[in-house]
This record gives structure tokens, sequence and C-alpha cells, in this order.
């Protein structure tokens, strides 16, 4: 397959990886890089799904800090080890090729302080109402992985107080709180995203906290049809 | 108390009785039954915590269906009478006073083919807590009656593919979602209200529909700031 090196939009100097047929970043994991707040005492960060490493590359550019990302696909790793070196973050970034279902090979329970995932969106039926190009099959099909696992292995993974930012489409908002509250997840933001107005939401990012209180906050609307950066669009106001 | 009769804003010569320092209806219950949708073959209608009767007057005359109503507080209840023969709608509208735990005294299960509610709205800790006025006090704390409750109670009252529309803050959409999934009332739309740009949305409208499947639509924004009327706010497509 072709590779590309292409800008990450208007992040300066930032490059990735990509297959120019197969596998590109989604604005998703841009939106859901930007969505996230890192504080200062928060230093053990994961991100699941990591694809191509959109997620690791903006939060180690923008916070300074260490990042792990676990990437099931060895082309789609590959990729991301590439843009690695091309952005000199090697010291900053580390990703694992496997199962994110075996990610306690590698890290104890209970011991991040903020997990991110853009996960596979669509159910998996069978082949035909899937992609036909296998990456692609895989990074959005829930086949080796789906939303309940994704939600349980994040609260295991989190310390009490950790967080976790999720970012999917809004008509399956009714599972992953439903999913939230059966791992001891409370639902602290949700952020949708509409690609023009009058129409429906198009992206939906949520921030859990584990074992927090109920009490949502329902983030200002955000119509994207005319943004030219994603850089500061998320301004918390309490 | 002081009785006032006001006109119900531009909904042409309706008009509501209220107390001037005690209970006026609100915003909350015009936009719940702007965005409730009565279809032809709908015909058994139920508005729970009707209060002054907004809900049943604005859907009486908008769709000159046979709609029930149960409020509580015999004060308020009486209000809702008093208006009824000032709007001459007294064949399409009949108040309960009663508390709507009591509602299968009237009804029996899996009647209904829509119910509406706008309930109190704050969970209730003590006095010191809640409003001084008592009916502001009941129809706004839950006291009588709580969220699960009312959830319960409506999908009890519904057929089977019956909706169940329901107006709530936003800040309680978990708990929302979590009960509706309890009590096998799957959530079909969410429309979220906000007051204005760049804070987070005020109000949140829910259509739950009975034994229906998972797969929400996330309404299109509204930001009613600058809104004149809100006759027609709520355009569905698809």
């Amino acid at each position: 397959m072709k590779k590309a090196l292409n800008y990450l939009f208007d992040y300066p100097n930032l490059k990735l990886y990509q297959y120019e047929e197969a596998f590109k970043f989604s604005l998703d994991s841009i939106l859901l890089a930007e969505f996230a707040i890192i504080k200062k005492n928060e230093n053990k960060i994961l991100d699941l799904c990591t694809g191509n490493g959109v997620i690791p590359t903006i939060l180690a550019y923008k916070y300074h800090k260490k990042i792990w990302g676990i990437e099931l696909q060895k082309e789609i790793y590959d990729l991301a080890n590439l843009s690695l070196k091309e952005n000199h973050l090697e010291d900053l970034i580390s990703y694992i090729c496997d199962d994110v279902k075996n990610i306690f090979n590698y890290f104890p329970i209970e011991s991040f302080d903020v997990i991110l995932c853009n996960p596979p969106y669509f159910p998996y039926y069978d082949d035909k109402h899937a992609n036909d190009n296998h990456l692609k099959k895989v990074a959005r099909h829930e086949i080796y992985i789906d939303l309940e696992n994704i939600i349980k292995i994040a609260s295991k993974l989190l310390k009490t107080k950790g967080k976790f930012y999720l970012v999917h489409l809004p008509k399956r908002i009714d599972e992953i709180i439903i999913y939230a509250q059966k791992y001891h997840l409370a639902v602290k933001e949700i952020q949708f995203i509409y690609s023009k107005e009058q129409i429906d939401a198009t992206i939906v990012l949520v921030c859990l906290v584990k074992d927090g209180k109920f009490g949502v906050k329902i983030r200002p609307f955000i119509n994207i049809q005319n943004k030219t950066t994603y850089q500061n669009l998320f301004e918390r106001k309490g």
C-alpha cells in the first residue's frame, strides 16, 4: 500500500504517515485529543485503539507528557512508529502492537490517570455489511472489541477518579451511559458536535470518571461546519 | 393567593390561570408539548404532574384529541379546571386530582399511546434546600415522586411501542437513560435546548419508546435566546 506523509492540520510541524487508500486519521481523533484535559498531576496516559497515533501525537505535543498507545493492526502500528521518528517524539510516546484485550499483560489494573479511545464505531454482523479493505474493516467494526468491552477495560485500567475520554456515534450514547454505569464510571461531560445547523449531531465526545458522582454537564453545542482549526475549540467555563 | 389569567404566549386565544406568586407555567412545559408528536392512530394520551394544565391545553388545541392530566395539588388542579372552561376545552381534557402513584386506580396498565411529563426536577433533602412556598416546593422537588418512579409508572402505563415524552434538567440525562433501560424504554430522541451560545444546555427533552430498539437520534441544537415563538420549533427530518 502507498504511504503518504501529511501535515496534521494546523499543528505546527506535526506530520503523520497514512495509507492513502486504506487508513487515514479522522477528525474524530483530533476532536477527542482537543476535548481531553490533562492536568498537571495526571501523568499516566493511555490511548486505546490508537491507529496511526493521532491522539498520542497531539497530546505529547500539547502537554509534553509520556503517552502510551495500543494498536492491534501491525500495518497501522508501523505507520504510528514511522510518524514518531518524523515528529521526534520517541521519548514521549510508546506504542504497543497487540489486542486491547491483552492490555493487562503490559500494565496493572488501576494504574492510569487518563485513558482515551476512538474505537470501532459499527457493530459487526458479517462481511457483507463491512468495509472491503481489511484494515478499515477492523478499525471501524466491532470485530475484535466492542463498546462494552472497551468501557470495561478502560474502567479496570483507571485509578479512582481517573478519566476516560471516548469519541463515538451520538446514536450510541444510550449504550455508553448504560455500560459506564455498569462498570462504575460516572458521566461527567458530554459534548455533541454538529456538522451543520438543523441536522442531528454527528459526533459525541464523552468524559467518564471512575467512581464519580451522577450529574452530567452537556457542553455548549459546537457546529464545525466552517471551522478552520480545532485547536482550543473546547473552552470549559466550569 | 392571587389568581391571574394570562395568555399562553402566541397560541391564539389560549389562556391559563396562574397564581402570581406561587405557580406559573414554565417554558419547559411548552417546549415539551411542542416536542411531542401525536400521530393519527395515537388517541390515548396522558400528562403526568400536569400542574395548571399547560401541556394538555396545547395538545388539545393542536391535535383535537382527548387528553388526561393528573395533578397532586388541589390548588393547582383547581387552576387547571378554571382554564379548561376559559378555553372551552371541557370535551377534550379531563383532570384528575391525585398522586401519580395512584394512577392505576383510574387506568389499566398498558393502556396509553402517549404519556408526557414535566416532573419535579430537584432531589429533595430537607426544607432548608427547597422552596419556601409549599406549592412550589412540591412541584419542583422530588417529595412525592422521583425520577425513577415516574419512568417506572410511565412504562407500566404505556402500550408496546407507546411513547413517553419527558422534559428535565440536562444534568440528569444519565439517570434518565439508566432508568429507561431498567423499565424497558428505549431512548429514541434527545433534544437539548440552549439558552445562549457557549453555555451548557439548560433543558433536555426526551422521547422514550416502550420495548423499542437501541439507537438514539440527538436532535439539532436549538438556541432559544432570541425566539419569539415556540410553535413549530421542532422540525424532524428523519
